[in-house]
Protein backbone atom coordinates (compact mmCIF):
# COMPACT_ATOMS: atom_id res chain seq x y z
CA UNK A 1 0.00 0.00 0.00
CA UNK A 2 1.57 3.40 -0.98
CA UNK A 3 1.75 6.48 1.36
CA UNK A 4 -1.56 8.35 1.23
CA UNK A 5 -1.46 12.41 1.18
CA UNK A 6 -4.14 13.43 3.52
CA UNK A 7 -2.82 16.84 4.23
CA UNK A 8 -3.15 19.73 2.26
CA UNK A 9 -6.94 20.54 1.37
CA UNK A 10 -8.31 18.29 2.73
CA UNK A 11 -10.79 18.12 -0.28
CA UNK A 12 -9.16 15.07 -1.48
CA UNK A 13 -12.03 13.33 0.23
CA UNK A 14 -14.95 15.29 -0.24
CA UNK A 15 -13.85 17.37 -3.12
CA UNK A 16 -14.13 21.17 -1.74
CA UNK A 17 -17.03 21.79 -4.14
CA UNK A 18 -18.40 18.25 -4.18
CA UNK A 19 -21.99 17.73 -2.94
CA UNK A 20 -22.20 15.47 0.25
CA UNK A 21 -25.15 13.31 0.35
CA UNK A 22 -25.93 12.41 4.10
CA UNK A 23 -28.35 9.90 4.73
CA UNK A 24 -29.89 9.81 7.76
CA UNK A 25 -31.85 6.76 9.48
CA UNK A 26 -34.73 7.43 10.75
CA UNK A 27 -37.53 5.96 12.80
CA UNK A 28 -39.97 6.96 15.52
CA UNK A 29 -37.46 7.27 18.23
CA UNK A 30 -36.25 10.61 20.06
CA UNK A 31 -32.34 8.62 19.46
CA UNK A 32 -33.02 9.08 16.07
CA UNK A 33 -34.79 12.42 15.93
CA UNK A 34 -31.41 13.41 18.49
CA UNK A 35 -28.87 11.58 15.75
CA UNK A 36 -30.93 14.31 13.08
CA UNK A 37 -30.08 17.40 15.42
CA UNK A 38 -26.89 15.86 16.02
CA UNK A 39 -26.19 15.68 12.10
CA UNK A 40 -27.46 19.32 11.47
CA UNK A 41 -25.25 20.67 14.25
CA UNK A 42 -22.40 18.98 13.64
CA UNK A 43 -22.04 18.35 10.34
CA UNK A 44 -24.53 20.13 8.19
CA UNK A 45 -24.71 23.84 9.50
CA UNK A 46 -21.10 24.57 8.43
CA UNK A 47 -18.98 26.44 6.07
CA UNK A 48 -15.91 24.15 4.81
CA UNK A 49 -13.08 26.33 6.06
CA UNK A 50 -9.92 24.55 4.84
CA UNK A 51 -6.70 26.48 4.02
CA UNK A 52 -8.04 29.91 4.54
CA UNK A 53 -10.93 29.17 1.56
CA UNK A 54 -14.24 29.34 2.86
CA UNK A 55 -16.71 27.35 0.44
CA UNK A 56 -20.26 26.32 1.51
CA UNK A 57 -20.93 22.76 0.54
CA UNK A 58 -23.96 21.67 -1.63
CA UNK A 59 -25.63 19.00 1.51
CA UNK A 60 -28.14 17.05 0.92
CA UNK A 61 -29.49 14.85 3.51
CA UNK A 62 -31.15 12.00 3.27
CA UNK A 63 -34.04 10.64 5.57
CA UNK A 64 -34.37 7.23 5.46
CA UNK A 65 -37.14 5.81 6.92
CA UNK A 66 -37.78 2.09 7.14
CA UNK A 67 -41.04 0.46 7.74
CA UNK A 68 -40.99 -3.09 8.98
CA UNK A 69 -42.44 -5.61 6.62
CA UNK A 70 -45.85 -6.83 6.00
CA UNK A 71 -46.94 -9.15 8.39
CA UNK A 72 -47.34 -12.66 6.65
CA UNK A 73 -50.12 -15.34 7.42
CA UNK A 74 -50.10 -18.62 6.52
CA UNK A 75 -53.51 -20.02 5.32
CA UNK A 76 -53.13 -22.20 8.24
CA UNK A 77 -53.28 -19.50 10.75
CA UNK A 78 -56.74 -18.81 12.50
CA UNK A 79 -56.22 -15.51 13.30
CA UNK A 80 -54.89 -14.51 10.08
CA UNK A 81 -57.80 -16.50 8.25
CA UNK A 82 -60.37 -14.77 10.43
CA UNK A 83 -58.85 -11.53 10.83
CA UNK A 84 -56.36 -10.94 7.62
CA UNK A 85 -58.16 -8.65 6.02
CA UNK A 86 -59.17 -6.46 8.39
CA UNK A 87 -55.62 -6.76 10.25
CA UNK A 88 -53.46 -6.51 7.60
CA UNK A 89 -55.27 -3.06 6.58
CA UNK A 90 -55.27 -1.70 10.07
CA UNK A 91 -51.66 -2.84 10.30
CA UNK A 92 -50.88 -0.90 6.77
CA UNK A 93 -52.39 2.01 7.79
CA UNK A 94 -50.20 1.88 11.09
CA UNK A 95 -47.42 2.06 8.92
CA UNK A 96 -48.57 4.43 7.09
CA UNK A 97 -49.14 6.61 9.71
CA UNK A 98 -45.73 5.83 11.33
CA UNK A 99 -43.85 6.84 8.28
CA UNK A 100 -45.55 10.27 8.10
CA UNK A 101 -45.33 10.83 11.61
CA UNK A 102 -41.74 10.55 11.71
CA UNK A 103 -41.30 12.26 8.91
CA UNK A 104 -43.38 14.87 10.06
CA UNK A 105 -41.30 14.96 13.64
CA UNK A 106 -37.34 14.89 11.65
CA UNK A 107 -39.35 17.86 9.43
CA UNK A 108 -39.98 19.77 12.74
CA UNK A 109 -36.16 19.38 13.78
CA UNK A 110 -34.72 20.26 10.50
CA UNK A 111 -36.68 23.34 10.15
CA UNK A 112 -34.94 24.64 13.49
CA UNK A 113 -32.24 24.94 11.92
CA UNK A 114 -31.02 26.87 9.13
CA UNK A 115 -31.31 24.92 6.18
CA UNK A 116 -30.94 26.77 3.07
CA UNK A 117 -27.84 25.14 1.92
CA UNK A 118 -29.29 21.95 2.43
CA UNK A 119 -31.78 19.81 0.54
CA UNK A 120 -33.84 17.60 1.92
CA UNK A 121 -34.89 14.14 0.46
CA UNK A 122 -36.77 11.60 1.85
CA UNK A 123 -37.25 8.47 1.50
CA UNK A 124 -39.14 5.44 2.93
CA UNK A 125 -38.21 2.42 2.46
CA UNK A 126 -39.82 -1.20 3.80
CA UNK A 127 -38.27 -4.69 5.03
CA UNK A 128 -35.32 -5.76 7.36
CA UNK A 129 -34.08 -1.92 8.46
CA UNK A 130 -30.31 -3.26 8.30
CA UNK A 131 -30.33 -4.25 5.37
CA UNK A 132 -32.65 -1.60 3.83
CA UNK A 133 -30.53 0.61 5.09
CA UNK A 134 -27.44 -0.70 3.95
CA UNK A 135 -28.66 -1.02 -0.05
CA UNK A 136 -29.74 2.26 0.38
CA UNK A 137 -26.87 4.24 1.14
CA UNK A 138 -25.01 1.66 -1.44
CA UNK A 139 -27.73 3.31 -3.82
CA UNK A 140 -27.44 6.53 -2.88
CA UNK A 141 -24.08 7.26 -3.14
CA UNK A 142 -24.21 8.48 0.43
CA UNK A 143 -20.90 10.07 2.18
CA UNK A 144 -21.80 9.58 5.43
CA UNK A 145 -24.86 7.56 7.21
CA UNK A 146 -26.03 8.81 10.23
CA UNK A 147 -28.26 6.86 12.95
CA UNK A 148 -29.26 6.92 16.48
CA UNK A 149 -28.08 4.39 19.21
CA UNK A 150 -30.49 2.84 21.25
CA UNK A 151 -28.93 1.49 24.73
CA UNK A 152 -31.44 0.27 27.17
CA UNK A 153 -32.95 -2.80 27.31
CA UNK A 154 -36.45 -3.15 25.56
CA UNK A 155 -36.77 -6.26 23.03
CA UNK A 156 -37.35 -3.50 20.41
CA UNK A 157 -34.22 -1.68 21.73
CA UNK A 158 -31.53 -4.45 21.38
CA UNK A 159 -32.87 -4.96 18.08
CA UNK A 160 -32.74 -1.75 16.87
CA UNK A 161 -29.57 -1.49 18.28
CA UNK A 162 -27.93 -4.12 16.66
CA UNK A 163 -29.37 -2.55 13.01
CA UNK A 164 -25.97 0.00 13.86
CA UNK A 165 -23.37 -2.93 14.61
CA UNK A 166 -25.06 -4.30 11.24
CA UNK A 167 -24.52 -1.50 9.23
CA UNK A 168 -20.94 -0.73 10.64
CA UNK A 169 -19.67 -4.11 9.20
CA UNK A 170 -21.68 -3.52 6.02
CA UNK A 171 -21.46 0.14 4.76
CA UNK A 172 -18.41 0.96 3.22
CA UNK A 173 -18.93 5.00 4.30
CA UNK A 174 -18.46 6.38 7.42
CA UNK A 175 -20.96 6.04 10.25
CA UNK A 176 -21.77 8.05 12.73
CA UNK A 177 -23.21 6.46 15.70
CA UNK A 178 -25.02 9.15 17.56
CA UNK A 179 -26.06 8.35 21.43
CA UNK A 180 -28.34 10.82 22.97
CA UNK A 181 -27.15 11.65 26.59
CA UNK A 182 -29.08 11.30 29.30
CA UNK A 183 -29.96 15.12 29.67
CA UNK A 184 -30.80 15.90 26.54
CA UNK B 1 -40.33 10.73 28.79
CA UNK B 2 -41.18 14.48 27.50
CA UNK B 3 -41.10 15.58 24.43
CA UNK B 4 -37.45 17.09 23.71
CA UNK B 5 -37.41 19.73 21.07
CA UNK B 6 -34.52 19.83 18.99
CA UNK B 7 -34.78 22.34 16.62
CA UNK B 8 -34.51 26.01 17.67
CA UNK B 9 -30.60 26.75 17.66
CA UNK B 10 -28.87 23.70 17.97
CA UNK B 11 -26.76 25.39 20.55
CA UNK B 12 -28.85 22.88 23.22
CA UNK B 13 -26.85 20.11 22.61
CA UNK B 14 -22.89 21.25 21.81
CA UNK B 15 -23.78 24.90 23.09
CA UNK B 16 -22.93 27.45 21.03
CA UNK B 17 -19.62 29.05 22.43
CA UNK B 18 -19.08 25.39 24.14
CA UNK B 19 -16.10 23.81 23.41
CA UNK B 20 -15.66 20.64 21.68
CA UNK B 21 -13.48 17.85 22.38
CA UNK B 22 -13.06 15.06 20.13
CA UNK B 23 -11.33 12.04 20.79
CA UNK B 24 -9.73 10.47 17.76
CA UNK B 25 -8.08 7.37 18.16
CA UNK B 26 -5.10 6.89 16.11
CA UNK B 27 -2.83 4.07 15.37
CA UNK B 28 -0.38 3.06 12.81
CA UNK B 29 -2.68 2.36 10.02
CA UNK B 30 -3.72 3.84 6.95
CA UNK B 31 -7.14 4.09 7.74
CA UNK B 32 -6.59 5.89 11.32
CA UNK B 33 -4.98 8.18 9.49
CA UNK B 34 -8.09 8.59 6.90
CA UNK B 35 -10.06 9.00 10.06
CA UNK B 36 -8.46 11.85 11.05
CA UNK B 37 -8.62 13.65 8.08
CA UNK B 38 -12.25 13.20 7.85
CA UNK B 39 -12.68 14.45 11.07
CA UNK B 40 -10.29 17.49 10.19
CA UNK B 41 -12.53 18.13 6.68
CA UNK B 42 -16.16 16.99 8.11
CA UNK B 43 -16.17 17.80 11.83
CA UNK B 44 -13.66 20.25 12.46
CA UNK B 45 -12.84 22.58 9.17
CA UNK B 46 -15.78 24.86 10.09
CA UNK B 47 -17.28 27.58 11.13
CA UNK B 48 -20.74 26.82 12.77
CA UNK B 49 -23.49 28.74 11.36
CA UNK B 50 -26.97 28.73 13.17
CA UNK B 51 -29.71 30.55 12.65
CA UNK B 52 -27.51 32.92 10.56
CA UNK B 53 -25.26 33.49 13.31
CA UNK B 54 -21.27 32.26 12.72
CA UNK B 55 -19.98 31.25 15.72
CA UNK B 56 -16.44 29.49 15.54
CA UNK B 57 -15.98 26.92 17.96
CA UNK B 58 -13.55 26.22 20.02
CA UNK B 59 -11.84 22.83 19.47
CA UNK B 60 -10.35 20.59 20.44
CA UNK B 61 -9.27 17.78 19.20
CA UNK B 62 -7.43 14.77 21.29
CA UNK B 63 -5.10 12.50 19.43
CA UNK B 64 -5.19 9.20 21.21
CA UNK B 65 -2.80 6.20 20.56
CA UNK B 66 -2.81 3.09 22.65
CA UNK B 67 0.13 1.07 23.01
CA UNK B 68 -0.49 -2.81 23.68
CA UNK B 69 0.54 -3.83 26.66
CA UNK B 70 3.58 -4.89 27.80
CA UNK B 71 4.37 -8.89 26.97
CA UNK B 72 3.96 -10.84 30.18
CA UNK B 73 5.97 -13.59 30.90
CA UNK B 74 5.73 -16.80 33.33
CA UNK B 75 9.41 -17.70 35.15
CA UNK B 76 8.24 -20.98 33.29
CA UNK B 77 8.74 -20.17 30.00
CA UNK B 78 12.30 -20.67 28.42
CA UNK B 79 11.92 -18.12 25.88
CA UNK B 80 10.98 -16.04 28.69
CA UNK B 81 13.34 -16.79 30.50
CA UNK B 82 16.05 -16.97 28.29
CA UNK B 83 15.73 -13.36 26.48
CA UNK B 84 13.04 -11.74 28.92
CA UNK B 85 16.06 -8.71 29.36
CA UNK B 86 16.90 -8.36 26.00
CA UNK B 87 13.12 -9.25 24.24
CA UNK B 88 10.88 -6.80 26.84
CA UNK B 89 13.43 -3.72 26.11
CA UNK B 90 13.63 -4.33 22.32
CA UNK B 91 9.96 -4.27 22.56
CA UNK B 92 9.53 -1.44 25.01
CA UNK B 93 11.88 0.61 22.21
CA UNK B 94 9.70 -0.34 19.59
CA UNK B 95 6.55 0.21 21.14
CA UNK B 96 7.96 3.97 22.28
CA UNK B 97 9.01 4.54 18.71
CA UNK B 98 5.88 3.49 16.82
CA UNK B 99 4.02 5.75 19.46
CA UNK B 100 6.17 8.63 18.36
CA UNK B 101 5.95 7.31 14.45
CA UNK B 102 2.25 7.17 15.03
CA UNK B 103 1.93 10.94 16.49
CA UNK B 104 4.44 12.41 13.65
CA UNK B 105 2.52 10.75 11.00
CA UNK B 106 -0.99 12.35 12.52
CA UNK B 107 0.63 15.79 13.37
CA UNK B 108 1.43 15.71 9.41
CA UNK B 109 -2.21 14.90 8.46
CA UNK B 110 -3.61 18.00 10.37
CA UNK B 111 -0.38 20.39 9.57
CA UNK B 112 -2.54 20.48 6.35
CA UNK B 113 -5.24 21.42 7.42
CA UNK B 114 -6.34 24.98 8.73
CA UNK B 115 -6.06 24.32 12.89
CA UNK B 116 -5.52 27.81 13.73
CA UNK B 117 -8.49 27.68 15.96
CA UNK B 118 -8.20 23.94 16.89
CA UNK B 119 -6.40 22.95 20.07
CA UNK B 120 -4.53 19.38 19.69
CA UNK B 121 -3.33 17.43 22.47
CA UNK B 122 -1.84 13.93 22.51
CA UNK B 123 -2.77 11.09 24.96
CA UNK B 124 -1.20 7.81 24.94
CA UNK B 125 -1.89 5.13 27.04
CA UNK B 126 -1.41 1.59 27.69
CA UNK B 127 -3.11 -1.46 27.90
CA UNK B 128 -6.31 -3.29 25.78
CA UNK B 129 -7.01 -0.99 23.28
CA UNK B 130 -10.90 -0.61 23.31
CA UNK B 131 -10.71 -0.43 27.55
CA UNK B 132 -8.14 2.34 27.25
CA UNK B 133 -10.31 4.40 24.39
CA UNK B 134 -13.91 3.74 26.48
CA UNK B 135 -12.17 4.92 30.09
CA UNK B 136 -10.45 7.60 28.23
CA UNK B 137 -13.26 9.16 26.41
CA UNK B 138 -15.31 8.95 29.87
CA UNK B 139 -12.57 11.29 31.37
CA UNK B 140 -11.81 13.46 28.96
CA UNK B 141 -16.02 14.10 28.43
CA UNK B 142 -15.61 13.57 24.92
CA UNK B 143 -18.23 15.24 22.84
CA UNK B 144 -17.43 13.02 19.75
CA UNK B 145 -15.40 9.73 19.22
CA UNK B 146 -13.57 9.51 15.74
CA UNK B 147 -11.79 5.73 14.54
CA UNK B 148 -10.88 4.19 11.46
CA UNK B 149 -12.05 1.18 10.50
CA UNK B 150 -10.25 -1.98 9.24
CA UNK B 151 -12.38 -4.05 7.02
CA UNK B 152 -10.53 -6.69 5.92
CA UNK B 153 -9.07 -9.71 6.70
CA UNK B 154 -5.58 -9.72 8.69
CA UNK B 155 -5.80 -10.84 12.31
CA UNK B 156 -4.90 -8.27 13.73
CA UNK B 157 -7.08 -6.03 11.62
CA UNK B 158 -9.90 -8.24 12.72
CA UNK B 159 -9.20 -7.32 16.14
CA UNK B 160 -8.51 -3.96 15.58
CA UNK B 161 -12.52 -4.02 14.44
CA UNK B 162 -14.01 -5.28 16.94
CA UNK B 163 -12.57 -2.59 18.72
CA UNK B 164 -15.48 -0.23 16.98
CA UNK B 165 -18.06 -2.67 17.96
CA UNK B 166 -17.02 -2.45 21.57
CA UNK B 167 -17.09 1.10 21.95
CA UNK B 168 -19.73 1.93 20.20
CA UNK B 169 -21.78 -0.25 22.99
CA UNK B 170 -19.56 1.74 25.92
CA UNK B 171 -19.01 4.97 25.52
CA UNK B 172 -21.46 7.44 25.76
CA UNK B 173 -20.86 9.85 23.54
CA UNK B 174 -21.92 9.47 19.70
CA UNK B 175 -19.26 7.58 17.39
CA UNK B 176 -17.51 7.96 14.23
CA UNK B 177 -16.46 5.01 12.45
CA UNK B 178 -14.22 5.85 9.33
CA UNK B 179 -14.08 3.45 6.46
CA UNK B 180 -11.64 4.65 3.97
CA UNK B 181 -12.54 4.25 0.55
CA UNK B 182 -10.63 1.77 -1.68
CA UNK B 183 -9.94 4.41 -3.95
CA UNK B 184 -8.05 7.08 -1.27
Amino acid sequence: MGEAEYGGSGGMMMGKNKDRRIVVAVDESEESMYALSWCLTNLLSQQAKTNNIISINNNTIVLLYVKPPPPAYSSMDPTGYLFAGDVVATMEKYSRDLANSVMNRAEEVYRGFNTTTIKVEKKIGSGDAKNVICVAVEKLAADVLVMGSHDYGFFKRALLGSVSDYCSKHVKCPLVVVKRPKNA
